[in-house]
């Protein structure tokens, strides 16, 4: 009797975007645990037990998945984008370093997934074409503080910024906040991208300027990538801009 | 007669990591253009004309593929991993600006992929679990001052890093460089990974401190992503250790 934990990415909304080994990871399991609304995203197979929760309990979700793994069943536990940007891969971490030691000898596998930046990106061209960070404006778990210093390093170092998790019932103002920080920072034109539900029927994607980017423009479905100095606009007859960034940095950015 | 480029990203070595909707755009083009040992991995059909080309023409390419799509032909133009991330669809987008008006009109759509990191993150837990930032080391395309600066600022401000083409036979000496930037900023047990052709079958991963990471440990097809100072490597009892950094960071970091 030998357990096994998945943790799989199913990528953003779009089954498209949920590769073969997520596939095959999701049909080999005996039993499925995630967050309610990517468990949906499944297909059903028979015989296969499906354990949702909530979208703040990923610490005990972790624990349940574990605990069933150490019984010896084969377990996939889901995980919207990519499970190791900011999904439930370090979840399942911290779970093990904090649990019973046995849990040290489980066979873990994790099956990576298109992350949402990478989807919402490859819908307005090549915005993290050049050097990029990835940060989430979620202060539950970190100090704010900690995220003003963060979004003032990067955008100064000239850094494209991809916010994860940018607003939620709970944190209604932190993007606002967020963004008063880039426009110290970078010019107004700076271009802004709005990225809802991406993959979903209900996808919608919007660009703006830095100087006229209003935080009304995300939900909790939303992944917003802030420019560069360098990252330019291409308007197009007919067609939505191209917004990019050149790999090539002719001079130091001030 | 209406042409459309599609740039699609293949993802690391191993095809149960392609999408079905890179399949399906791969399987829809007439011609395929990419650096050669891409290509070779996608599956041969009948009647698709194949141009391969060098890793150091990527802007060439990008042209060849558009002038095609110009003509009306239907294009699939590959990148490994993700077409976004130091890949063709930048390259792209730099060619439509600076090409003729007409190119502004084309259709032209980006399918995303794996990303490397998320690829080698994967096979060791989950390092990229906090705020992390992804940094290429090539300074054929910006100085390698500023590329010291970015690393330097990211380290300083918390961000775990991901080090894209960190060693080149033409650029033997930057890789060991940047981790001498990085031992100033960071503590000497930082957890430093190196996944080598993930995906692949010679595909290796090790994971070094900071004080023992050596630029010998990276090639061409390496990847290497460095912790924070919150990082973390959990020793397992006969599997390798697993890394990870917290989502939760209680204090500020120094």
């Amino acid at each position: 009797m030998s357990g096994h934990l998945c943790v799989v990415g199913l990528g953003p909304g779009d089954a498209r975007w949920r590769t073969p080994e997520a596939d095959a990871a999701l049909a080999r399991a005996e039993a499925l645990y995630g967050y309610g609304p990517y468990l949906d995203r499944v297909p059903a197979r028979e015989g296969q037990a499906r354990h949702p929760s909530g979208n703040r309990e990923e610490g005990a979700r972790a624990a349940a998945a574990l605990r069933h793994v150490a019984q010896g069943a084969h377990v996939a536990l889901v995980s919207g984008g990519d499970p190791g940007v900011f999904a439930m891969a370090a979840a399942v971490c911290a779970e093990i370093e904090a649990g019973p030691q046995s849990w040290r000898s489980l066979e873990v596998a994790i099956v990576p997934g298109i992350s949402a930046m990478l989807a919402v990106a490859a819908r307005v061209g090549a915005p993290l074409g050049g050097d990029f960070c990835a940060i989430s404006l979620s202060d539950n778990l970190k100090p704010w503080e900690l995220i003003e210093q963060r979004l003032a390093a990067a955008a100064g170092a000239g850094f494209v910024i991809a916010l994860y998790n940018p607003v939620s019932q709970a944190r209604p103002w932190q993007l606002g906040a967020a963004l008063d920080v880039l426009r110290q920072q970078l010019p107004a034109e700076t271009p802004v991208v709005f990225g809802r539900a991406v993959g979903r029927p209900d996808e919608s994607v919007a660009v703006k300027r830095l100087d006229a980017a209003e935080p009304t423009g995300a939900d909790m479905a939303t992944l917003v990538i802030v420019g560069s100095s360098h990252t330019r606009t291409i308007a197009r007859p007919g067609r939505a801009p191209l917004v990019y960034t050149p790999r090539a940095v002719e001079k130091v950015s001030a």
